[in-house]
């Protein structure tokens, strides 16, 4: 298991299940969007802060891997690393693992970028050097 | 079963059904706010254009019965009646049908009103007039 | 403001707010239920381990009444008080109050009931002990 | 633009978007989920049905490219092509394009799998048979 630049834990909720009994597919997304918004609000980047005054930080790409199913009341955890990908786009590493044994749960990359409101590419410097900041 | 001023028609999608099998509980209220919302567009009235202008659409109170839990790919449609219930607050009488047999699954008010971009009561013309105008 | 018998404290993330910028209001309900949840777990009651052996916790109604909107980042609790409604519905009293300073968010009332695998009431003895145990 | 052996027509509906004015991330798998079960039970396949006799439809891996965000109001439609990806493996291809100019929304691979109750792999011949038949 890689170390992480951030981590965030989590226990499912019931309303995330859904009729197989299992958190339902789309809600992985959800913990991996709010651990994100978590380490990037720590990083002193608040997303919506941001969105107010016109940057928005978008999702271009998302690969996920869907290794074991949560269930009601299970704890996890989502860990967190970073990489450049190009000039303008930058890469979240996010994986998930159940708590206490860190059995594996997801395994996800998530490529962004950051736009004005014009939709025009704008990568503000803070943004810029949180990506190029080594581990 | 009474006369509505609106009906929207809905499906039951898979992924709204919670671990029991059934819709969740909350789940209600997206299909209460959409219905309420194409409604209004119909009359004029867009939720989202108007929140960009400066003016907010809020509930302030909600009485759901649930009366008959929805599953997977059930049909049903909402139906919309309204009332003005004092100067600034106007009322939504919203019900919920099983399709194709009329099988009663919510009874709801929903009470709202309209603010401003400083949280100050603003009722714009338009909606004192969809609240005044009879069935 | 009243003792509560149960508090739970969750923190707003950003994918539960709408396009107002603020907290969906179904996404309460989500709260409500997930303290209802964790409570009623506490109290040897598992919704999701009911279930699986025949015993469903349902909603029959609904009283929310919206006094603050949440927004991103917010901290809050929700409280919980219970109440014997009669012989076979019990209700909670939950309401909502703004991290540090106590604003009250909500206030809502959940009228339940407990049913088995075809519908028919069925009000296991560890709930009855629950709602008539006093505060 | 491919052929696509099935689709289904959407509307943002304004719950599905959040404090950036767009169809939160997440929402695409929802689409992308309904859509498929949509499709599978037109073709014999009902979700809910086979989880209750045993049979569990999982996804195992998603790969999801975002072009163009939806907002409030905006129609699309999700597009479908199968492929067998090995032999307990099958794939979805899901487009996603705005109406009424068929501008692209999103392009999408879900990769899935069937399992028993036991969490052993199952792949009951109708699924074998709907990802063996050509386009």
């Amino acid at each position: 298991m890689p170390d992480y630049r951030f981590k965030l834990e989590f226990e499912v909720r019931d309303y995330e299940c859904d009729l197989s009994g299992i958190v339902n597919n789309a809600v992985y997304q959800h913990y991996l969007e709010h651990a994100r918004h978590v380490f990037l609000k720590q990083q002193g980047i608040d997303f919506a802060d941001w969105f107010r005054r016109g940057i928005s930080l978008v999702v271009i790409r998302m690969e996920l891997d869907y290794l074991y199913p949560l269930r009601s009341g299970e704890r996890f955890y989502v860990g967190i690393n970073t990489e450049k990908v190009s000039r303008l786009r930058f890469g979240f590493k996010q994986d998930i693992y159940l708590l206490p044994d860190d059995k594996p749960v997801m395994r996800a990359r998530v490529i962004g970028t950051s736009i004005n409101a014009m939709g025009r590419p704008k990568l503000p410097a803070e943004l810029e050097a949180l990506f190029t900041s080594g581990f």
